[in-house]
């Protein structure tokens, strides 16, 4: 049994995201499908995590194992063939002696891309969110710096979430400048609990507009209570920038 | 009379250009029946320049003269709300004594993006080209540093264009990395001629590709001959990212 290594791109908008659902479109669907046509047996990916609906990835990353004598050269080529266009996958290597895509993670990035306009402005369009001029970047990215370090995050989880353990680690969050009034959050963790990128972002929002001020973020997070924290924001802004196993 | 300074973005994607044509959709055209319509006058727009059709532009400035008294923060918001998503008006100030937005231009920054890669990638897809794998970005960024300069770009201009001095300075040109695989080809100079940029580009991936050597770049300027250059390359992924007037 060998096991490999895929990196994923995809563009989340027509997915019912990451994970396989019966009767979905899911990117897990699509590439299983087309991995157990290609090598002839049912093949069962395992990602570094799932992405909501809306969510791309810039990076994503899963393993598969199989019996199967791969020419990876051939085969990714298959695959990206035979994938829809807004899937493709970037890197097909045999893994390292040890290697899960899901449980090896070190870090994960992830962006939130946003712009200040009174206006919906053409380029930005359903890739990143409109927040009102009066926003203030400078206190979000001091709001920032209290997201930093390992805390018990359950007041930035859905209360859908099956989880039950809501320690995770951050060990980067800022805000920069991407281009003419356009933004991204970003922030690298060990790891992310459902919808909690989205729902920061709801809460720097809430700074931003100074409803928040940037300290309270310790107090939100103290709490261990959803309804401290900001809104859930939508998700079409959100990619998986970089998944790191080093 | 006042005169009115505009910053306008625009999605080149379903524009045949900026300049006004008969019986096309046109960036200019589109402004200026909104401009007539709201003023209640026959408004003239004076850009820094032309863009090709497919051609995008964060930050495109042009110029109105009107003697209608002009409510701008008002008159802004009732332009948006007339244009179409794919071109909006993201300033409009009351211009500085002297100032227009073709013949006052000191630098003009363009964007062409391109990504590497065998396969077409999804979140790349009609914003970026695709190059191959094995092009070798070093030497296309030696390349770009005999463009820096004062030259005569005759061996980069469409054979249609209508101007007689070829005469243009570079101030700066790179290729700066992106994200995952992207890249930009960054180039600012106080004008380009028609297709221009897009020649340069051509020019570059002929040096990616090793069928141009980086230092051949000078000879190609010294002949004066458009064969000498590379292929004009599609319109789509060319930006306009910035006009500087002072």
């Amino acid at each position: 049994m060998k096991r490999y290594k895929l990196t994923i791109m995809y563009d989340g908008k027509d997915f019912c995201g990451y994970q396989i659902q019966p009767n979905r479109r899911t990117v897990q669907g699509e590439l299983e499908k087309v991995l157990s046509f290609l090598l002839k047996e049912e093949v069962k990916t395992y990602a570094s995590g799932r992405t909501d609906a809306g969510v791309s990835a810039l990076c994503q990353v899963a393993h598969f194992d199989t019996d199967f004598e791969l020419d990876e050269r051939r085969l990714i080529s298959s695959i990206n063939a035979l994938l829809p266009k807004d899937v493709k996958v970037t890197s097909l290597k045999q893994a390292e002696e040890g290697f899960d895509a899901r449980f090896s993670v070190k870090r994960k990035t992830y962006q939130y891309l946003f712009y200040v306009s009174k206006f919906d402005l053409p380029l930005y369009l359903g890739r990143a969110l409109r927040i009102n001029e009066y926003a203030n970047l400078e206190k979000m990215n001091e709001a920032c710096k209290y997201l930093i370090g390992k805390h018990d995050f359950t007041s930035f989880v859905a209360r859908k979430s099956g989880k039950t353990d809501f320690v995770r680690t951050i060990f980067d969050a800022k805000i920069k400048p991407v281009s003419a009034d356009l933004y991204a959050l970003e922030i690298t963790g060990d790891g992310f609990l459902y919808n909690m990128v989205r729902i920061i972002f709801g809460t720097l929002i809430g700074v931003a507009y100074g409803k928040i001020e940037p300290q309270e973020i310790e107090n939100i997070i103290d709490a261990k209570s959803r309804s401290k924290a900001g809104k859930t924001m939508p998700a079409e802004p959100l990619l998986l920038k970089n998944v790191e196993y080093i």
